[in-house]
C-alpha cells in the first residue's frame, strides 16, 4: 500500500495561489455530489480538497505539486461514471474540469473539433451539428462531458456503425503527473510515428494523466433516418437474426436488443406508453442515409429480410414522433431498472457476438438459481450486454452475497466466451478484481509497468483500472 | 549501446532443435533478398542465421533464448517495408513469418477474419471477399504481409472511408520477448477494460513482440464502386476542393491527388496511356454504394459541385476497363519514379488537410534552391503525403548533401504544420532521428520506458523506431 500524504494548511494555500479562491472547496464546502458518481453503491468517498480548474496552467503547477508532496490527485469530468472512476477513494484532491468547457473549434477544413475535456457530449452533438457535422459517438448519458467519455473510451448505440470514442480521438493533449504538457496526434488524420500514447491515453481512465485538450474526428451530417422497431418470440430468434442483418451491405448505425420485461420497466418509469409490447423480445435497428430515396431502397430490403427469419412484424419509424417515443424509451432503460429497485449492481461485458445468446441464457439461469431479479439490454450489433442485479427487497446479508456471487460468474463465464471485462464503461475502483482476473497477471504487470513510467510517485487517480 | 551475444555453433545447433532445419539458413545459405526492404538505399544488412517459424510455439522458445543470451531478433514479414522496418541492422537471428500464413477461419457470425501474420494482404483481401465481406485496409503493396501491415499500422488508399489498418484488428496474439504468449483482444467489438494494449503492440514495428495470430474486422462487401477522375489546372486549385467534396455527406472511399509529372513517369513505366494528361493536377476520388441507383445519385451531386469549383471536367469511369486503366497507373507511381532515377530517398508526413497546399509549394521550393528532382503523390483525403527526393545524375558527394538537407527540411516544415514524420510507413531504422526531433525528449523518454517493460535485454528488432 502506498503512503499519501494528507492535505494540510500549506497545501490549501498553494491550491489557492494557483486556482481562483472560488474555486478551491474543503471539508464541508465540497457538495456531496462529489462524493460519487453515478453509482453510489461502490460508496461515498469525500476528498480532503476539491479544485475547479479553468487553465491547463493550473493543472501543470497542481500535478508537479502533487507529484512533489506525494498526494493523491483524482480528476473528475461530469460525475456521470458506473465504475467509480472519478471518485477519490483515498481522499487526497479532486480536480474537475467541469469549468474547462470551451468548443475552441470547430474546423471544417479538417474536419476537427477542437474542445477542452469539460464540454458535455450533447453540447458538441449540438454545436458540430449546427456547422453541418456528425460528432458520431453516441454513449448513451448525454450530460457525461467529453473528456469523461474519451477517458473511458465510451461506446454508445451508435458504435455499430460509427465505432466508438476512440475512433474519434485524433489528438489529445494532457498534462502529465510531472507538470509537463505533452500533446498526443493532432488534427492529423492517420499516424505511423512510433508507439501510439494517443491510444495508450484513450481509456485510461486519467490513471496516466490529466486531459486537457482534445481532437475529435467529424464525419458529414447523414441527411436521413429511420429505426425499425422488430418484434420477435424469444430473445433466441432476435439475436440469431442479428448477424443477418450485419451482413448485410447496410450497415445500421444502431442494432439493439430489448426484452419485454426491461421495456414496461420504462413504459412505468417514463408514463409513456411504447409502440408495441406484446413480444418476447425486440431489435431496434436504425439506418442513416443522404437521401430518402436510398434509405427507402435499405428499409425495403431489410424489412423481407427479416420477415423471413422469424421477426412477427417490422414497425417503421419515419416520423420524428414515433421515432421520439421509441428512443425515449431506450434511452430510459438504466434509470427506469435503477428506480424499479432498492439497489444493484452492474456488469457491462462485451461478448464475440455469436456468444451472446448463450451469456443471457446464462444469466436467466443464474436469476432462477439466486432467486434474484436480473435486468438486461445492450447493443446487439457489438455485443456490448448491460447486465442488472436488482436487489428488490433481499435481505442486506443475503444481497451482498448474491452480488458478489453471480457477478462473479458472470465475469467468469464472459471469460470462457473469450468476452472482456468492459464494453465501454471502464473499470474504475468498482471492477479492478474482474479486470486481474480476466487479463491474468502478465498482462496486468505490463499495465502497472506503464502506470509506472508516467506516475511512479502513484498520485493520478490512484486504485483505479489497477489496485 | 547494448551489448549482444554473437550467433555461435551452439545457438545454431538449438535453433535446428526448434525449427525445421530447412527452414535454418547460415551465413552464405541467406539469400541476400533477406539483406534489406524495398528500400535497399538505407543499407544492406546480412543477419547471422535466418530461421523461418511455422508455429507460435517454435517463436516462444526462440524468444526465451534470445532474451536469456542477448541475441538479437529482428521478425520479417514480405520485406515490402520502405524504412528498414524488417532488417538485422545489428545481425543477430532474422525471424521470417512468411511461412505462417494460414487464414485460420473467416467466421461469418462475428466478422472476424483470424489469420496467421504472414498471410498476404492480396490473398486475404481475395479470400474474405469470395465469403462477401470486404478487408478494408488498402495498403498499395499487396504482396505485403497484413502481419506487416499491422506492425506498420499501415494506412492506403481507402482510409479515407475506412480508416487504417488500426481500426481493423480486434485482436492480436503475441509472443512476447519472455517467450509467453499473450492475446489482446479478440473476436469482440469494443473494449474498455485496462490500458489498451493490443493498440500499443499495433504500429510497434516489432519492437515489443512478434506477432503470431491477427483477429481481424470484417466489412460486408459493398455493391458497387465507381472512380472520378478530375482535372484541375493547378495543385492549389485542387486541393482547394477536397475539402468541399469531404464535407458533402457521401465519404469518398479514396480521395488522392496526382500531378501531371507522376502520371506522365507511370505512362512511361507502364507503357499504357493514362485516360487524360492535359491538365497539371487531379483528383481520383472513389465512391461506393449498395446499389447502381443510389451510386448514380451520388455520382450526379459530386460531379456538378466540383464543376463549380475550378474543376475543368469529371471523367466518370464506370466501366472495369476504365478503372483498371486508371488504377494500374495510380498502383505504379512509386515503382515509376524509382525507375525514372538512380537513387532517391522517400518522405511520408501525414499533415493537417489545410497544410498539405502549403507544404506542397515548400517541396517546390526545395526542388528549385537544391536543383533536385522531386516528386510527389498521396492520399489527399487525409493528407498524407509520399515525397520523392530523386538522385538522378547527380555527383555522390553532392546527392548526400542534398538529400540530407532537404529531408530534414521537411520534416521541420511538416512540424510547423502540426504534422507527424509518418503517415503509413512506419518508422524502422531510416526515420528514427526524425522522429526524435518530431515528438521532443519527452514523448521519447515515455516510449523508451514503455520498450524497457516489454524487452528489458533489448533483443527485440533493435534500433528501430527508438535507437
Amino acid at each position: 500500500m502506498q503512503q499519501y500524504k494528507k492535505v494540510e494548511q500549506t497545501d490549501i494555500q498553494f491550491l489557492k495561489s494557483v486556482f481562483d479562491e472560488r474555486h478551491v472547496f474543503v471539508g464541508d464546502e465540497i457538495h456531496e455530489d462529489y462524493f460519487h458518481d453515478e453509482m453510489p453503491e461502490y460508496g461515498s468517498f469525500k476528498p480532503e480538497v476539491l479544485v475547479k480548474a479553468t487553465s491547463a496552467s493550473q493543472i501543470q503547477q497542481l500535478m508537479k505539486y502533487a507529484t512533489q508532496h506525494k498526494i493523491p490527485v483524482t480528476p473528475r469530468g461530469a460525475g456521470t461514471g458506473l465504475c467509480g472512476g472519478c471518485v477519490a477513494t483515498i481522499g487526497g484532491i479532486l480536480l474537475s474540469v467541469e469549468k474547462l468547457n470551451k468548443i475552441i473549434e470547430i474546423d471544417s477544413a479538417t474536419m476537427t473539433a477542437v474542445i477542452e475535456p469539460g464540454v458535455y457530449l450533447m453540447d458538441l452533438i449540438d454545436e458540430v451539428a449546427k456547422e453541418g457535422f456528425l460528432y458520431a459517438p453516441d454513449p448513451g448519458e448525454k450530460s457525461a462531458t467529453v473528456g469523461g467519455n474519451v477517458m473511458t473510451n465510451a461506446g454508445g448505440m451508435r458504435a455499430v456503425k460509427y465505432g466508438v470514442t476512440r475512433d474519434y480521438v485524433k489528438g489529445i493533449e494532457m498534462v502529465l503527473p510531472t507538470g509537463e504538457l505533452e500533446c498526443f496526434g493532432g488534427k492529423i488524420a492517420k499516424n505511423s510515428s512510433g508507439y501510439s500514447l494517443k491510444d495508450l491515453m484513450i481509456g485510461s481512465e486519467g490513471t496516466l494523466g490529466i486531459c486537457t485538450k482534445l481532437y475529435l474526428k467529424l464525419l458529414p451530417l447523414p441527411k436521413k433516418m429511420t429505426s425499425l422497431l422488430i418484434p420477435f418470440n424469444s430473445i433466441s430468434d432476435c439475436l440469431n437474426c442479428v448477424p443477418i442483418i450485419m451482413n448485410r451491405p447496410y450497415i445500421p448505425i444502431t442494432c439493439e436488443f430489448m426484452e419485454k420485461e426491461v421495456i414496461l420497466d420504462a413504459q412505468e418509469y417514463l408514463g409513456k406508453s411504447f409502440p408495441d409490447q406484446k413480444s418476447a423480445a425486440y431489435l431496434l435497428v436504425s439506418y442513416g442515409a443522404e437521401s430518402k430515396s436510398i434509405l427507402e431502397e435499405i428499409i425495403d430490403e431489410i424489412a423481407s429480410l427479416v420477415l423471413e427469419h422469424k421477426a412477427l412484424d417490422v414497425f417503421i419509424s419515419d416520423t420524428d414522433d414515433r421515432q421520439e417515443s421509441i428512443w425515449t424509451a431506450r434511452g430510459a432503460f438504466l434509470e427506469a431498472i435503477k428506480s424499479s429497485t432498492s439497489t444493484m449492481d452492474e456488469c457491462d461485458v462485451v461478448l464475440p457476438l455469436d456468444k451472446m445468446e448463450s451469456f443471457l441464457e446464462y444469466v436467466k439461469e443464474l436469476q432462477d438459481e439466486y432467486l434474484v431479479r436480473i435486468r438486461s439490454f445492450g447493443h446487439a450489433g457489438d455485443g456490448n450486454i448491460h447486465v442488472y442485479v436488482c436487489k428488490d427487497d433481499m435481505e442486506d446479508a443475503r444481497w451482498q452475497e448474491v452480488v458478489k456471487e453471480t457477478m462473479s460468474k458472470m465475469y467468469e463465464y464472459a471469460q470462457k466466451c473469450q468476452g472482456q471485462v468492459s464494453g465501454e464503461h471502464g473499470i474504475g475502483h468498482a471492477k479492478t478484481d474482474f479486470l486481474k482476473e480476466s487479463l491474468g497477471e502478465s498482462q496486468i504487470a505490463i499495465m502497472k509497468g506503464i502506470k509506472n513510467i508516467f506516475d511512479p510517485s502513484m498520485i493520478c487517480n490512484p486504485q483505479k483500472v489497477l489496485k
